[in-house]
Protein backbone atom coordinates (compact mmCIF):
# COMPACT_ATOMS: atom_id res chain seq x y z
CA UNK A 1 0.00 0.00 0.00
CA UNK A 2 1.40 3.51 -1.11
CA UNK A 3 -0.09 6.40 0.22
CA UNK A 4 0.62 9.87 -0.19
CA UNK A 5 0.29 13.41 1.86
CA UNK A 6 -0.67 16.37 0.16
CA UNK A 7 -0.99 19.81 1.20
CA UNK A 8 0.16 23.55 2.14
CA UNK A 9 2.93 24.55 4.67
CA UNK A 10 1.82 24.43 7.97
CA UNK A 11 -1.06 21.28 7.86
CA UNK A 12 0.78 19.22 10.23
CA UNK A 13 1.92 16.66 7.65
CA UNK A 14 4.64 15.12 9.72
CA UNK A 15 2.39 14.87 13.12
CA UNK A 16 -0.12 13.08 10.74
CA UNK A 17 2.43 10.58 9.16
CA UNK A 18 3.80 9.83 12.18
CA UNK A 19 0.44 8.99 13.54
CA UNK A 20 -0.65 6.46 10.51
CA UNK A 21 3.08 4.60 10.58
CA UNK A 22 2.12 4.11 14.46
CA UNK A 23 -1.61 3.10 13.01
CA UNK A 24 0.07 0.18 10.64
CA UNK A 25 2.68 -1.07 12.60
CA UNK A 26 0.58 -1.37 15.45
CA UNK A 27 -1.48 -3.95 12.73
CA UNK A 28 2.09 -5.18 12.61
CA UNK A 29 2.97 -3.88 9.09
CA UNK A 30 6.37 -2.82 8.25
CA UNK A 31 6.33 0.55 7.46
CA UNK A 32 8.79 3.02 4.97
CA UNK A 33 7.85 6.90 6.04
CA UNK A 34 9.67 9.03 2.88
CA UNK A 35 9.42 11.81 1.47
CA UNK A 36 10.19 14.59 -1.47
CA UNK A 37 12.04 15.84 -2.38
CA UNK A 38 14.84 14.04 -0.83
CA UNK A 39 13.76 10.65 -0.37
CA UNK A 40 17.27 8.94 -2.22
CA UNK A 41 20.78 9.77 -1.62
CA UNK A 42 20.79 11.93 -5.06
CA UNK A 43 17.31 13.27 -3.86
CA UNK A 44 19.23 15.06 -0.10
CA UNK A 45 21.82 16.57 -2.72
CA UNK A 46 18.61 17.84 -4.72
CA UNK A 47 16.64 19.06 -1.82
CA UNK A 48 19.15 21.46 -1.07
CA UNK A 49 19.43 22.62 -4.66
CA UNK A 50 15.64 22.96 -4.73
CA UNK A 51 14.85 24.51 -1.39
CA UNK A 52 17.34 26.60 -0.84
CA UNK A 53 16.33 29.99 -0.04
CA UNK A 54 19.54 31.66 -2.03
CA UNK A 55 18.45 29.60 -5.64
CA UNK A 56 15.71 31.88 -6.33
CA UNK A 57 18.10 32.60 -9.69
CA UNK A 58 16.48 28.51 -10.83
CA UNK A 59 14.00 29.08 -13.75
CA UNK A 60 10.54 27.16 -13.05
CA UNK A 61 11.32 24.93 -16.04
CA UNK A 62 14.53 24.29 -13.99
CA UNK A 63 12.47 23.49 -10.73
CA UNK A 64 10.19 21.39 -12.31
CA UNK A 65 13.31 19.01 -13.52
CA UNK A 66 15.14 18.81 -10.71
CA UNK A 67 11.41 17.67 -8.82
CA UNK A 68 11.21 15.04 -11.49
CA UNK A 69 14.63 13.84 -11.56
CA UNK A 70 14.24 13.18 -7.65
CA UNK A 71 11.22 11.87 -8.10
CA UNK A 72 12.32 9.37 -10.42
CA UNK A 73 14.87 8.03 -8.32
CA UNK A 74 12.95 7.86 -5.67
CA UNK A 75 10.34 6.05 -7.12
CA UNK A 76 13.52 3.43 -8.53
CA UNK A 77 15.27 2.98 -6.10
CA UNK A 78 13.51 3.70 -2.83
CA UNK A 79 9.68 3.31 -3.23
CA UNK A 80 9.23 0.15 -5.20
CA UNK A 81 11.70 -1.94 -3.70
CA UNK A 82 10.36 -1.38 -0.34
CA UNK A 83 6.58 -1.93 -1.78
CA UNK A 84 8.31 -5.08 -3.68
CA UNK A 85 9.39 -6.38 0.04
CA UNK A 86 5.42 -5.80 1.64
CA UNK A 87 6.52 -2.72 3.19
CA UNK A 88 3.65 0.14 3.29
CA UNK A 89 5.27 2.86 1.93
CA UNK A 90 3.82 6.71 3.22
CA UNK A 91 5.16 9.54 2.01
CA UNK A 92 5.30 13.28 2.17
CA UNK A 93 4.60 15.20 -1.22
CA UNK A 94 4.70 12.94 -4.80
CA UNK A 95 3.41 13.64 -8.03
CA UNK A 96 0.60 15.88 -7.16
CA UNK A 97 2.84 18.18 -5.27
CA UNK A 98 4.24 19.18 -9.14
CA UNK A 99 0.88 19.69 -10.43
CA UNK A 100 -0.19 21.88 -8.11
CA UNK A 101 3.37 23.69 -7.07
CA UNK A 102 4.32 24.11 -10.83
CA UNK A 103 1.04 24.17 -12.33
CA UNK A 104 -1.31 26.40 -10.11
CA UNK A 105 1.01 28.34 -8.48
CA UNK A 106 3.78 28.82 -11.00
CA UNK A 107 1.34 28.75 -14.03
CA UNK A 108 2.97 25.66 -16.33
CA UNK A 109 0.45 23.89 -17.94
CA UNK A 110 -0.98 20.93 -16.00
CA UNK A 111 -1.71 18.55 -19.00
CA UNK A 112 1.91 18.82 -19.93
CA UNK A 113 3.16 18.22 -16.11
CA UNK A 114 0.51 15.47 -15.78
CA UNK A 115 2.62 13.68 -19.18
CA UNK A 116 5.98 14.77 -17.45
CA UNK A 117 5.00 13.01 -14.19
CA UNK A 118 3.98 10.02 -16.10
CA UNK A 119 7.46 9.67 -17.11
CA UNK A 120 8.95 9.89 -13.65
CA UNK A 121 6.78 7.84 -11.59
CA UNK A 122 7.04 5.07 -14.51
CA UNK A 123 3.79 3.60 -13.64
CA UNK A 124 3.54 3.99 -9.66
CA UNK A 125 0.60 6.28 -8.58
CA UNK A 126 -0.44 6.05 -5.05
CA UNK A 127 -3.21 3.98 -4.19
CA UNK A 128 -4.47 6.69 -1.50
CA UNK A 129 -3.44 10.43 -1.27
CA UNK A 130 -4.63 12.26 1.52
CA UNK A 131 -4.72 16.07 0.95
CA UNK A 132 -4.31 18.08 4.18
CA UNK A 133 -6.18 21.58 3.99
CA UNK A 134 -5.97 24.29 6.07
CA UNK A 135 -6.52 28.08 5.42
CA UNK A 136 -3.12 29.49 4.53
CA UNK A 137 -2.50 32.71 6.88
CA UNK A 138 -2.79 29.20 10.03
CA UNK A 139 -1.13 27.44 7.92
CA UNK A 140 2.00 30.19 7.13
CA UNK A 141 2.08 31.12 10.90
CA UNK A 142 2.34 27.32 12.10
CA UNK A 143 5.35 26.75 9.24
CA UNK A 144 6.80 29.98 10.36
CA UNK A 145 7.06 29.47 14.23
CA UNK A 146 8.01 25.40 13.87
CA UNK A 147 11.10 26.37 10.87
CA UNK A 148 12.45 29.09 13.81
CA UNK A 149 11.82 26.16 16.37
CA UNK A 150 14.01 24.03 13.82
CA UNK A 151 16.76 26.36 13.30
CA UNK A 152 16.30 26.51 9.85
CA UNK A 153 14.28 29.51 8.87
CA UNK A 154 17.45 30.62 6.77
CA UNK A 155 18.59 27.96 4.50
CA UNK A 156 15.74 25.63 3.73
CA UNK A 157 12.09 28.40 3.40
CA UNK A 158 11.87 29.13 -0.27
CA UNK A 159 8.36 28.29 -0.52
CA UNK A 160 7.64 29.82 3.00
CA UNK A 161 8.92 32.95 1.58
CA UNK A 162 6.67 33.38 -1.32
CA UNK A 163 3.49 35.52 -0.59
CA UNK A 164 -0.05 35.06 0.68
CA UNK A 165 -1.39 35.07 -2.60
CA UNK A 166 0.76 32.37 -3.63
CA UNK A 167 0.11 30.01 -0.92
CA UNK A 168 -3.81 30.92 -1.44
CA UNK A 169 -3.71 29.72 -5.17
CA UNK A 170 -1.42 26.46 -4.14
CA UNK A 171 -4.31 25.80 -1.81
CA UNK A 172 -6.92 25.85 -4.33
CA UNK A 173 -5.08 24.30 -6.75
CA UNK A 174 -4.94 21.45 -4.44
CA UNK A 175 -8.93 21.51 -3.82
CA UNK A 176 -9.29 21.64 -7.74
CA UNK A 177 -6.95 18.87 -8.58
CA UNK A 178 -8.80 16.36 -5.42
CA UNK A 179 -11.87 17.21 -6.96
CA UNK A 180 -10.61 16.02 -10.57
CA UNK A 181 -8.93 12.83 -8.94
CA UNK A 182 -11.50 12.26 -6.17
CA UNK A 183 -11.20 7.93 -6.85
CA UNK A 184 -7.49 8.46 -5.68
CA UNK A 185 -7.29 11.95 -3.74
CA UNK A 186 -9.31 12.62 -0.33
CA UNK A 187 -9.18 16.15 1.60
CA UNK A 188 -8.97 16.23 5.64
CA UNK A 189 -9.70 19.01 7.23
CA UNK A 190 -7.01 20.12 8.89
CA UNK A 191 -7.41 23.10 11.23
CA UNK A 192 -8.50 20.65 14.39
CA UNK A 193 -5.94 19.05 17.28
CA UNK A 194 -4.20 16.48 15.77
CA UNK A 195 -6.66 13.90 17.47
CA UNK A 196 -9.27 15.10 15.50
CA UNK A 197 -7.44 14.95 12.25
CA UNK A 198 -5.96 11.77 12.69
CA UNK A 199 -9.75 10.70 13.37
CA UNK A 200 -10.35 11.69 9.23
CA UNK A 201 -7.56 10.28 8.10
CA UNK A 202 -8.12 6.81 9.94
CA UNK A 203 -11.57 6.78 8.06
CA UNK A 204 -10.20 7.33 4.89
CA UNK A 205 -7.75 4.63 5.31
CA UNK A 206 -10.11 2.02 6.62
CA UNK A 207 -12.55 3.19 3.62
CA UNK A 208 -9.85 2.89 1.14
CA UNK A 209 -8.65 -1.20 2.45
CA UNK A 210 -9.67 -3.68 4.98
CA UNK A 211 -7.66 -1.05 7.36
CA UNK A 212 -4.68 -3.43 7.36
CA UNK A 213 -4.27 -3.52 3.67
CA UNK B 1 24.21 32.80 -34.05
CA UNK B 2 23.67 29.89 -32.27
CA UNK B 3 25.92 27.23 -32.64
CA UNK B 4 26.40 23.62 -30.91
CA UNK B 5 28.90 21.15 -30.93
CA UNK B 6 28.20 17.24 -30.74
CA UNK B 7 29.95 13.92 -31.22
CA UNK B 8 31.12 11.23 -28.73
CA UNK B 9 34.57 11.30 -26.63
CA UNK B 10 37.54 12.05 -28.10
CA UNK B 11 36.71 13.79 -31.54
CA UNK B 12 38.41 17.50 -30.42
CA UNK B 13 35.22 18.88 -29.69
CA UNK B 14 37.52 21.47 -27.48
CA UNK B 15 40.17 21.93 -29.71
CA UNK B 16 37.57 22.87 -32.40
CA UNK B 17 34.97 24.90 -30.65
CA UNK B 18 38.22 27.05 -29.64
CA UNK B 19 39.10 27.76 -32.88
CA UNK B 20 35.60 28.38 -34.09
CA UNK B 21 35.91 31.15 -31.37
CA UNK B 22 38.84 32.78 -32.75
CA UNK B 23 37.13 32.68 -36.78
CA UNK B 24 34.49 34.97 -34.86
CA UNK B 25 36.44 36.95 -32.88
CA UNK B 26 39.03 37.79 -35.77
CA UNK B 27 35.74 39.40 -37.64
CA UNK B 28 35.05 41.74 -34.40
CA UNK B 29 32.20 39.07 -33.06
CA UNK B 30 31.86 38.53 -29.32
CA UNK B 31 31.56 35.20 -28.73
CA UNK B 32 30.22 33.39 -25.27
CA UNK B 33 31.83 29.84 -25.15
CA UNK B 34 29.90 27.77 -22.95
CA UNK B 35 29.24 23.88 -22.48
CA UNK B 36 26.21 21.51 -21.30
CA UNK B 37 26.22 19.88 -18.68
CA UNK B 38 27.16 22.90 -16.27
CA UNK B 39 26.54 26.12 -18.41
CA UNK B 40 25.55 27.64 -15.12
CA UNK B 41 25.87 28.16 -11.47
CA UNK B 42 22.96 25.23 -10.93
CA UNK B 43 24.11 23.29 -13.66
CA UNK B 44 27.95 23.34 -12.32
CA UNK B 45 26.41 21.08 -9.18
CA UNK B 46 24.27 19.07 -11.81
CA UNK B 47 27.31 18.30 -13.88
CA UNK B 48 29.09 16.70 -10.87
CA UNK B 49 26.26 14.47 -10.16
CA UNK B 50 26.09 13.45 -13.50
CA UNK B 51 29.38 13.39 -14.24
CA UNK B 52 30.89 11.36 -11.28
CA UNK B 53 31.58 7.71 -11.78
CA UNK B 54 30.93 6.84 -8.60
CA UNK B 55 26.66 7.74 -9.31
CA UNK B 56 26.42 4.69 -11.21
CA UNK B 57 23.05 4.41 -9.20
CA UNK B 58 21.57 7.31 -11.09
CA UNK B 59 18.58 5.68 -12.99
CA UNK B 60 18.10 6.35 -16.27
CA UNK B 61 15.00 8.99 -15.94
CA UNK B 62 16.82 10.59 -13.29
CA UNK B 63 19.58 11.13 -15.36
CA UNK B 64 17.50 12.38 -18.13
CA UNK B 65 15.79 14.80 -16.14
CA UNK B 66 18.57 15.90 -14.40
CA UNK B 67 20.19 17.06 -17.77
CA UNK B 68 16.50 18.58 -18.89
CA UNK B 69 17.06 20.39 -15.87
CA UNK B 70 20.60 21.82 -16.69
CA UNK B 71 19.47 23.09 -20.19
CA UNK B 72 16.69 24.90 -18.76
CA UNK B 73 18.60 26.74 -16.80
CA UNK B 74 21.42 27.32 -19.20
CA UNK B 75 18.92 28.60 -21.98
CA UNK B 76 17.14 31.02 -19.54
CA UNK B 77 20.10 32.38 -17.66
CA UNK B 78 23.11 32.52 -20.05
CA UNK B 79 22.02 31.48 -24.06
CA UNK B 80 18.95 33.57 -24.17
CA UNK B 81 20.59 36.43 -22.40
CA UNK B 82 23.99 36.26 -24.47
CA UNK B 83 22.21 35.68 -28.11
CA UNK B 84 20.00 38.70 -27.16
CA UNK B 85 23.02 40.97 -26.35
CA UNK B 86 23.85 39.98 -29.72
CA UNK B 87 27.08 37.23 -28.86
CA UNK B 88 27.73 34.57 -30.74
CA UNK B 89 26.98 31.52 -28.56
CA UNK B 90 29.17 28.19 -28.92
CA UNK B 91 27.94 25.33 -27.05
CA UNK B 92 29.85 22.34 -26.20
CA UNK B 93 26.76 19.79 -26.22
CA UNK B 94 23.45 20.61 -25.92
CA UNK B 95 19.69 18.90 -26.60
CA UNK B 96 20.91 16.80 -29.34
CA UNK B 97 23.26 14.46 -26.49
CA UNK B 98 19.73 14.00 -24.85
CA UNK B 99 18.17 11.94 -28.17
CA UNK B 100 21.62 10.53 -28.75
CA UNK B 101 23.10 9.36 -25.47
CA UNK B 102 19.40 8.87 -23.63
CA UNK B 103 17.68 7.70 -26.73
CA UNK B 104 19.79 5.81 -29.02
CA UNK B 105 21.96 4.79 -25.99
CA UNK B 106 20.23 4.30 -22.99
CA UNK B 107 16.82 3.33 -24.63
CA UNK B 108 14.41 5.82 -23.77
CA UNK B 109 11.98 7.02 -26.23
CA UNK B 110 13.34 9.43 -28.58
CA UNK B 111 9.64 10.68 -29.49
CA UNK B 112 9.58 10.99 -25.95
CA UNK B 113 12.94 12.83 -25.36
CA UNK B 114 11.82 15.24 -28.63
CA UNK B 115 8.81 16.62 -26.65
CA UNK B 116 11.02 16.94 -23.45
CA UNK B 117 13.59 18.78 -25.16
CA UNK B 118 11.07 21.20 -26.41
CA UNK B 119 9.80 22.07 -22.52
CA UNK B 120 13.39 22.40 -21.68
CA UNK B 121 14.55 24.54 -24.61
CA UNK B 122 11.69 26.50 -24.48
CA UNK B 123 11.62 27.43 -27.81
CA UNK B 124 15.40 27.67 -28.24
CA UNK B 125 16.89 25.51 -30.70
CA UNK B 126 20.37 26.16 -32.71
CA UNK B 127 20.86 27.67 -35.82
CA UNK B 128 23.41 25.12 -36.48
CA UNK B 129 24.54 21.98 -34.92
CA UNK B 130 28.18 20.31 -35.99
CA UNK B 131 28.41 16.70 -35.10
CA UNK B 132 32.02 15.72 -34.70
CA UNK B 133 32.53 12.02 -35.85
CA UNK B 134 34.96 9.47 -35.29
CA UNK B 135 35.50 5.83 -35.00
CA UNK B 136 34.64 5.40 -31.12
CA UNK B 137 37.92 3.04 -31.02
CA UNK B 138 40.11 6.19 -31.90
CA UNK B 139 37.98 8.34 -29.62
CA UNK B 140 38.04 5.91 -26.66
CA UNK B 141 41.80 6.06 -26.16
CA UNK B 142 41.69 10.18 -27.17
CA UNK B 143 39.92 10.63 -24.58
CA UNK B 144 41.66 8.62 -21.92
CA UNK B 145 45.09 9.98 -22.77
CA UNK B 146 43.18 13.57 -22.01
CA UNK B 147 41.57 12.17 -18.89
CA UNK B 148 45.17 11.00 -17.49
CA UNK B 149 47.20 14.16 -18.61
CA UNK B 150 44.02 16.19 -16.98
CA UNK B 151 44.03 14.19 -13.97
CA UNK B 152 40.58 13.82 -14.26
CA UNK B 153 39.94 10.08 -14.93
CA UNK B 154 38.82 9.04 -11.85
CA UNK B 155 36.28 12.12 -11.13
CA UNK B 156 34.73 12.45 -14.40
CA UNK B 157 34.99 9.37 -16.44
CA UNK B 158 30.96 7.70 -16.17
CA UNK B 159 30.72 8.11 -19.86
CA UNK B 160 34.24 6.67 -20.97
CA UNK B 161 33.74 4.17 -18.33
CA UNK B 162 30.72 2.77 -20.51
CA UNK B 163 31.86 -0.50 -22.61
CA UNK B 164 32.82 -0.12 -26.08
CA UNK B 165 29.56 -1.65 -27.28
CA UNK B 166 28.20 1.87 -25.90
CA UNK B 167 29.55 4.68 -28.07
CA UNK B 168 29.65 2.70 -30.99
CA UNK B 169 25.49 3.03 -30.54
CA UNK B 170 25.98 6.48 -29.68
CA UNK B 171 28.20 7.09 -32.74
CA UNK B 172 25.21 5.28 -35.09
CA UNK B 173 22.75 7.22 -33.08
CA UNK B 174 24.52 10.57 -34.09
CA UNK B 175 24.88 9.92 -37.54
CA UNK B 176 21.46 8.68 -37.66
CA UNK B 177 19.71 11.40 -36.02
CA UNK B 178 21.81 14.47 -37.77
CA UNK B 179 20.57 12.45 -41.23
CA UNK B 180 16.97 12.95 -39.83
CA UNK B 181 17.69 16.66 -39.02
CA UNK B 182 20.17 17.39 -41.78
CA UNK B 183 18.83 20.79 -42.36
CA UNK B 184 20.02 22.12 -38.91
CA UNK B 185 23.03 19.27 -38.39
CA UNK B 186 26.30 18.54 -40.00
CA UNK B 187 28.59 15.92 -39.52
CA UNK B 188 32.04 16.69 -40.12
CA UNK B 189 34.77 14.12 -40.20
CA UNK B 190 37.19 14.41 -36.91
CA UNK B 191 39.48 11.48 -38.15
CA UNK B 192 42.06 14.27 -39.79
CA UNK B 193 44.14 16.96 -37.96
CA UNK B 194 42.78 19.87 -36.06
CA UNK B 195 43.23 21.95 -39.52
CA UNK B 196 41.97 19.95 -41.48
CA UNK B 197 38.91 18.71 -39.78
CA UNK B 198 38.48 23.03 -39.07
CA UNK B 199 38.18 23.73 -42.61
CA UNK B 200 35.17 21.28 -42.96
CA UNK B 201 33.76 23.39 -39.79
CA UNK B 202 34.09 26.74 -41.34
CA UNK B 203 33.40 25.38 -44.96
CA UNK B 204 29.57 24.68 -42.93
CA UNK B 205 29.70 27.89 -41.23
CA UNK B 206 29.90 30.17 -43.70
CA UNK B 207 27.76 28.02 -46.11
CA UNK B 208 24.72 28.59 -43.15
CA UNK B 209 25.80 32.21 -43.00
CA UNK B 210 27.41 34.70 -44.42
CA UNK B 211 30.69 33.75 -42.44
CA UNK B 212 30.33 36.58 -39.99
CA UNK B 213 26.70 36.26 -39.26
Amino acid sequence: MFITFEGIEGTGKSTQIGRVRDYFEARGREVLLTLEPGGSRIGVELRKMLLHVDNREITPITELFLYLADRAQHVGQVIRPALAAGKVVLCDRFADSTIVYQGYGRGLDTSMLRELNEVAVNGLWPDLTIVLDIDPEIGLKRATLRNIEDGKAKEEGRFEAEHLSFHKRIREGYLTWAALNHRRMSVVDAAGTPDQVFDQIRAVIEACGDGAA
